[in-house]
């Protein structure tokens, strides 16, 4: 039984709460957040669980072994490292922390310590995602040639990070979970309608050295709420359009290969527009998945699929944009 | 009655003859193209028509007041030039030239010969588009912010110019149309799956001063055909999806706005989500209304809607965008 | 502060369980069902609850003002007599009870005892019906003329009430709400592909005295989810789409008049296609409504939007529908 | 090479003349109309054809082997009648006459002369329709359980037939294609808003020895135009929506099958809910195929796919709807 403590009860802790009480292998022994407002629901359908405006009754307390961090961004790396410190298994949400820096000191510490440091990436335990990663290892579509996110909706403007900061965790990591390879270089633009330094609108674009290339488009700005990816194979195509209900995943039996030189000379492409299938998505509640791998994880000594190197990769990505953004949008090598 | 010569009659060709034909102010004398075996259908229908296998029939024939040219780009520049010595009005299948300096040659000599120069933007005579001018120009959108493009589709690779110059012709017209207002910079980025420098994906994002961001999603490789254009004020919202059949535009009453200086601080954003509304749109022919503006433009001497300095306009941002991707992204000023 | 009880903790029951526990002005005394181990959950979170295998101590508790019953259809008259016997209040799932006669022995037990008896028709306590009624009773939609409805999805067979039974009570109820005349006969055919006598599949069409006609299509075999209802008036029409999260409702500008006998004989119909609108829809839990206007009507002796009186009509279509099934489809008179 | 004559120039007459002119095994002869105004447009591209306001000539003329006939329904008889007695082959537009009497006569005249009857039932040479056919016969969908389609659209009302003589030959037309077997009985109920005894929204229910049941929703008068047929097989079921311009049919991999009776007494209905398909659809021009089926029938003597037999089933069912229209709905044995 893990000993399971929260960190951050705004959007985010109630479901996290939830997750983790309802699994068999652990139980939540605190919830922390300095509103404690944020309390008065679930203190009452939880009457087990200590909820407390001192995070620092989490850190000491003997009886918690994991803790899971859901405050803000800027915040995320004082904190793991005080988790980290008191020897407990650390799960924070997405993204890591706010630099590269602040990343590899957090897996540094874990590592020297054997303790457990994960990133919620949660759209990794989702029905779809699962399938599409099988289809992409089954091979079906071939060499992946791009990549296009559209990640938009009326969102709200935040305080401390930009559009990409909140948005494009869930394509990056999407991604970086279905390609082994890493990105080269990228370009970033974006604009902050507030004039605040924080982009409200912002778009990546990213090149592997086989020739993938990965765009992002992430807007708090949009009236209509897009979940799109496109990703393409030279041998077949898949649409994940997350807001279908009934049909998240289409492949495209379309793909476009040349055979040769020569046919590159002749620009003869060979297109094949066939059938399309759906496959059957498993329904499952992703964030059960997340809790399930963390406490797995813990109690076997092994890394979970949204581990802290894939965390890691996608803050690399994320601080490059930054760059590109500040340098007017040129090309920031990784 | 204006006399026309059409040169080029490949995909296009066809429907310039048919709309130019129904015009009760214009005759059609003659058309001509290299490839004589396109003609075997047309003759036909057209008996009155003379098809030619040369061009010069065109530039000589003093029945032919005006010349339609609808061939590939790389030729624009050589026959319009020979059409204007000849004392030709000229329509320009888009985009106009294959250069800013190729378009202001054409541009002076028309000026000095007094002569109609067009190019044909087919979109600008659409109902949607229209509907959408309308609709902007009323101020209902409020100050415009953005304006995001999406126009992917499994295209045929052609041989002589990249995506961009293929279809963003049709989203740039639109946007100049809609937008007094010069863009000041741009970034673009693509990839050549063919490696041979012709880009089959790429994309733009260009500023403006009053803080307007443009983005420009261009793809001859996508198994599904996108076209669609989100423009978003600080009143109202737009999203125009074309291959909506029966709602083309659709108007949402939201918008952001921040009040003053002390909002932006507190970065509280008004967020207002309310009705939708799908205007009717008109069910017009465009290419109709292009031969109509210019046979109308040619009587009148006025200019057309789909003018050669938004012609121009167009190839300037390509010809950037161009420049800002051979940089590897770097930001090109306009 | 009105004591609660629940009878019957299937799929609905946790649902009213949690609506009534979220009410201020009420407390959720007990709940019974027969299937103890449907408790477990539920008994954790609701520690002051009592859950029991006995209707018979929701009945004789005093603290239980009213009783909830959410039970199989053939079970509600019995149940409902004897709450009512015992001086509760009663609401009901829909449809209220397995008969006219049923219906009526209970409405006048309730009218002669003062207590309520109210009918879970939940669907017009949902933000689009809400906002369909206050359309049509402003008058824009002019007189109506038909109402279709299409429920169909891969339902579970039951085993005690055919389709109608089961789905047809949301869309009849939610026609009767919206129109004050009732329907003078009805036609209904249907199939049992399991030749048990309870139908799958069926479809009943109904007129009203002024032209008015409405059809429902009910289907437990449908792989696609379709939730749909078209409303005709004679100046605009009506879409509504449940499944479409974001666009429930669209009113059309479109009617058919006829103007005087002279153009009736011309057979000359003037359409107006016209622009689209789609109002913003309340979102609310239409439980929370339910629950909410049930204890309100109690304390303030008025009666609920979904009373029995409309409880009563909902029946009586379905009793006639099952008739004119066993009758061939011939029409049966209401 | 068959010598065409066609009789009626409204408004499928354009495309019954462009489709033939397009044969090469035929030529179209003349095109009578007895409102001449029709001809202007397609006198000037078709001056090799004899445009007549006198449909004698096309009967008399000794160029003209077969006859196309494009008129109101009334007068399908009469035309076809002459035509057959003048040595023609004849091709009807659908539904082939008024009357099941009417049909018989005119199919025991051909037969007697040994002329070709054809009726257009242009649905049945759409790539849609033909893949649905070829799925079908394969038995992938096992027993057909229903057949539900909803035809409506903002239509004309017509002055001589109603709106299933005007709508439902295309669904009817395509369920005799999937099914050899004939229904049993009928149901049909409708509504004529202008009192002049010509429903403009009218349903069927037909059912068939086997269990198959089928439903016909056809209206005149919806804001939306829907064309969907839903196809219900114990081991698959398929949606065809005629609307969707990509993926007009959906096969769903689900079914409903009971195994033994001691199933059936427990309801225990194994439901599987799979993978869809896209299948690609052919894209063809539907009428290109009618042409050249019934020229190719007359050529060889062979009976074309959409036949006389087939036309006269369709003609029976709307005979028989009328029918029960007029009794109410009561029950029509076929």
């Amino acid at each position: 039984m893990i000993g399971i403590g929260i960190i951050g009860f705004g959007y985010w802790g109630p479901n996290l709460l939830r997750n983790f009480a309802n699994l068999e292998t652990a139980r939540v022994v605190a919830v922390a957040d300095s509103r404690e407002d944020r309390f008065l629901k679930a203190s009452k359908s939880h009457p087990a669980v200590k909820f407390t405006g001192d995070a620092g009754f989490i850190f000491s307390n003997p009886e918690i072994d994991a803790v899971v961090i859901a405050t803000p961004v800027l915040s995320h790396h004082t904190l793991a490292l005080k988790a980290l410190k008191a020897g407990k298994h650390v799960l924070i949400e997405k993204p890591m922390a706010a630099s590269i820096k602040e990343c590899e000191e957090l897996m540094e510490l874990a590592a020297s310590k054997k303790l457990l440091l994960m990133v919620d990436h949660t759209f990794l335990y989702t029905g779809a995602v699962k399938k599409l990663k099988e289809i992409s290892d089954s091979g079906d579509l071939g060499t992946l040639r791009y990549y296009d996110s559209t990640r938009i909706n009326l969102g709200l403007f935040q305080a401390d990070v930009n559009v990409l900061w909140d948005l494009a965790p869930h394509d990056i990591s999407i991604l970086n979970y279905l390609v082994k390879e890493q990105p080269v270089c990228l370009n970033a633009t974006g604009i902050s309608h507030l004039n605040n330094g924080i982009e409200n609108i912002a778009y990546i674009t990213m090149k592997y050295q086989n020739g993938l290339i990965a765009h992002f488009n992430c807007s708090w700005t949009s009236p209509v709420k897009i979940r799109q990816i496109l990703i393409g194979g030279d041998k077949k195509m898949v649409l994940f359009n997350d807001m279908d209900p009934s049909e998240k995943l289409k492949v495209y039996d379309t793909g476009y290969s040349v055979k040769s030189d020569e046919d590159k000379r002749d620009m003869l492409i060979n297109y094949r527009t066939g059938d399309v299938y759906c496959p059957k998505i498993e329904i499952v509640e992703a964030l059960q998945g997340v809790a399930h791998d963390f406490v797995n994880s813990i109690v076997n000594g092994t890394q979970p699929v949204s581990n802290m190197h894939l965390g890691l990769q996608v803050v690399s990505i994320l601080e490059a944009a930054s760059r590109s953004i500040r340098q007017n949008g040129a090309e920031v090598r990784l």
